[in-house]
């Protein structure tokens, strides 16, 4: 099923002499397969692939590359149960979990070729000739979004399927018509390489040029690093810690050449809970919020880290539902000993600081790997002071602010970092009242809830996941949703350029019959 | 008319001790008027000032900044020949360039009062909830472009109206909602303090909050570090040198939060000159290009400073005929010693490098801060090994490269660093002959003519202002046309909102009557 090698393009490679293995964590054991890390070498050959590849894969029609990433969901679902065995194997995760993870995936793929099929993405944009006017003629201007060139994906822990080797950030930069080299994640090296051999068999079925994408293994940050310093990458996209996304962020950023990174990174996800929504339904509220918090073993990054209220009885309520309810739920395996070492030494670093209170702590016996769910309180001013108390603790770990009053609590709004998530839980009338809290925490994040969890991202147009650093180090892209392809393009003009050999899209014709500004009216008619 | 002070908000300010005055270099003598450097306190209360106008500015509906647009071109308008007459003397341009740099800027404004008012451009999208479906239930999500908050706009040396003040970067960013914190360019700080009255004279009389606009003197770096460097920005526009560029990035890439740079920074715009085209019309091309050499003084950032051809008889009339042409202009005024000596110094650097020959260099008498203008020849491959010929020597000047066949043409414009545009001369058959000199190009560049020249930059909304590295520092972008707004604004979700506390672009009913794109069809109507 495996062999542990790179994909350099659709040639496998193993020149290297540095070796690992992943881990099950259910079992806690090694697996068995051994695989090779990728040279300084390979890592060369993989850029300077893609660097051809580009050029062909650039010019590729939208309904070819459409074809394309249809193939890839072809070639995925025929790996059929070997590559759930792979996934669950390498993660811990349930088979539903993988079965739904693979389906997101399957999906984004499709939508993104529904996307090309459908053709009004590339913003098409055009400004005919006006050669008699006085004192200057105007030209005839037309322009489209086309892709950056060669761009380094990052596999995300959390997300095996959909945010790795053929996840969100790769299907957007395929549609975008962006080679990819996909720096596998060590935790799931044998699943990148099979989604890597699915993705290499639809592009040689679809006559994909070879280069148009590479998985190259690394259980370190040394290729990560110097595939973000290769001048032939032009992108990145990354999943993963702040300390990994920004280390990538300053290295890309230092290059004679910098090149846009998107870095999906940490987040809180602060609830806000307000008093009346508290008073009149906190008991539903804290039997939800339990599930959310303990959702995936708390390893989504819209996990919500951070419960904000005023004081009161009702508050006080809700926390004890809070804490009595989470307990009930059985612990589950996290993705790696690695994952679950980090979780329990952030969460005892979280335990030592003063003024915290512990209100819900699991403390039956439970297997290896598996986490403990942690609830605590903290008072408004206390948290106020102590920005270690604002930091991520990945997993199933929440705590609770009690804030003196609503002037407190828009301050530690204010105070916080950037969120990719902010969730207002209210009375419809309450979000009037409080409208400067709603404001701060709209200026803080990427993405408001009303009554709802920050848990389960709709891959859908509509969605914005990112939001201000550190949650994304761009808080002006997205990385779900179609919008995602934005990061790998760039608007392109070409002025008095003749008709025949403008793109489809600009064409006079507009034979794909796509949705343009013309002359500053949105049309789908010729010119 | 002008007092030295800097602007905070709408209240004039002037602590600090360190001052300068503006030159005439078409008199040569500097310009009365003392200039206030801001001081590190005037620089906080502007960028305070500024946060605090976010909270009221970026809630103002469209129309009202449509109104406040409208309102400075009212108030820069009302200031007549005054003003034209101070931006005369800190360029020593002519009256009708000035006239007409202030028509581009009241084009720019408005072009963008237009936009708010018409109201597409916030990409409203919207996906409605499908809650019986399953297993999950699909929440309603509405998303839309909004502010980023206060930006930081560096004023340009060589666009003292359209690219400084009240020019693209400041009438964008306010279309976005974002206040402006203006560096005045210390070569036109009087024109800059008269515009910046204009527009806070608009804000007051059309209710926008005091500090929406704020201009800081400055004759060094160190006001314009201070504030890239201040939490309280956002993002920073720039037009100018790659030097001053790249440092600003640098800085803003280095901070807790980076924000983004858009530098619009140097570019050699190169120009191909294919042999058939040559052959026919090289007289002609010449005689045009002698004039896009020259117009501005050489000072425009797409002025044309490499062309490129293949060896022949016909390229090297070409080259004669533009040599002596050239000759025949009459040399003008550039727009400050320090520019000027900065082209001596650039043109002279390039003169010493082995293998240059000079065609033409005008060796007349000429008035101090008079450029004379010079071309010089040099063969392909000795281009090719000589990077610093590669550079950009701002002003009259440009570069005529040989090259011995199609496949050295093809290397060089490989070799290039990014740039702002690239021109193609040629006969139409010419350009599929030699396509892949034209996918070479149009790799290295943001925007690609066909048979014209590079100087004009159309304000439109296809117009592409940016490009590669180092022509800008992030070509998903343009500093022109209506998409530079795009710079200062990112996409914000609201998911499972209450309908009447939406933003009007979002709202059921559609009350802006814009085009939203609503579960994945374009459409103007209600929901």
């Amino acid at each position: 099923m495996t062999t542990g090698e790179n994909h350099i393009g659709n040639q496998r490679s193993a020149k290297g002499t540095k070796t690992y293995k992943t881990f099950n964590p259910l079992l806690n054991i090694e697996n068995d397969q051994v695989f090779y890390e990728a040279t300084s070498e390979e890592i060369n050959q993989a850029v300077d692939l893609a660097s051809d590849a580009f050029k062909v894969f650039s010019k590729k029609s939208p309904k070819e590359k459409a074809i394309f990433l249809r193939a890839i969901t072809e070639e995925i679902l025929a790996m059929g149960d070997d590559l759930i065995a792979m996934y669950q194997s390498e993660t811990g995760l349930p088979e539903g979990r993988a079965k739904g993870e693979r389906g997101r995936t399957i999906g984004q793929l499709i939508s993104f070729a529904d996307m090309l099929e459908d053709g009004n993405w590339v913003e098409a944009t055009i400004d005919t000739a006006d050669l008699d006017r006085a004192p200057i003629p105007k030209q005839d201007i037309r322009k489209m979004l086309i892709p950056l060139g060669p761009v380094v994906v990052f596999g995300a822990s959390n997300f095996p399927f959909a945010y790795s080797t053929a996840g969100g950030d790769t299907a957007s930069a395929l549609a975008a018509g962006c080679p990819v080299i996909c720096k596998s994640h060590p935790m799931h090296a044998g699943t990148s390489e099979m989604v890597s051999e699915a993705i290499n068999r639809a592009a040689i079925k679809t006559g994909m040029p070879t280069g148009v994408f590479s998985n190259l293994n690394s259980s370190g940050i040394e290729v990560g690093v110097e595939l973000v310093k290769h001048p032939g990458v032009k992108a990145v996209g990354f999943t993963g810690s702040i300390k990994g996304g920004r280390a990538l962020y300053n290295i890309a950023s230092e290059r004679p050449e910098p090149i846009p990174v998107f870095a999906e990174m940490g987040s809180v996800n602060p609830v806000v809970l307000l008093p009346e929504a508290i008073q009149k339904r906190g008991e539903a509220l804290a039997k939800t919020y339990a599930g959310s918090i303990t959702l995936g073993t708390g390893q989504f990054c819209t996990n919500p880290g951070l419960l904000i209220g005023i004081k009161s009885d009702g508050f006080s309520t809700f926390i004890d539902t809070l804490s009595s309810e989470i307990i009930k739920i059985s612990p589950s395996c996290m993705l790696h000993p690695n994952i679950i070492g980090n979780y329990e030494r952030n969460k005892e670093n979280a335990l030592q600081q003063n003024g915290l209170l512990v209100t819900a702590d699991y403390t039956d016996e439970v297997s290896t790997n598996y986490a403990r769910q942690t609830i605590v309180t903290v008072e408004g001013a206390t948290f106020l002071e102590n920005t270690t108390l604002h930091q991520e603790v990945f997993g199933p770990f929440s705590m609770v602010v009690q804030c003196k009053d609503a002037h407190e609590l828009e301050t530690i709004i204010q105070q916080l970092e950037g969120q990719l998530t902010g969730t207002i839980l209210a009375e419809q009338e309450e979000l009037a009242k409080y409208s400067s809290i709603v404001d701060a925490l709209q200026n803080r994040v990427g993405r408001i809830i009303f009554n709802g969890v920050p848990t389960g991202v709709e891959v859908c147009p509509a969605m914005l996941h990112g939001g201000p650093y550190p949650s994304s180090t761009d808080s002006r892209f997205t990385a779900v949703g179609l919008h995602a392809v934005k990061r790998w393009v760039r608007p392109f003009s070409f002025q008095s350029w003749p008709n025949s050999l403008l793109p489809d899209e600009l064409k006079d014709e507009n034979p794909l019959e796509i949705l343009r500004l013309v002359n500053g009216n949105n049309t789908k008619s010729k010119i």
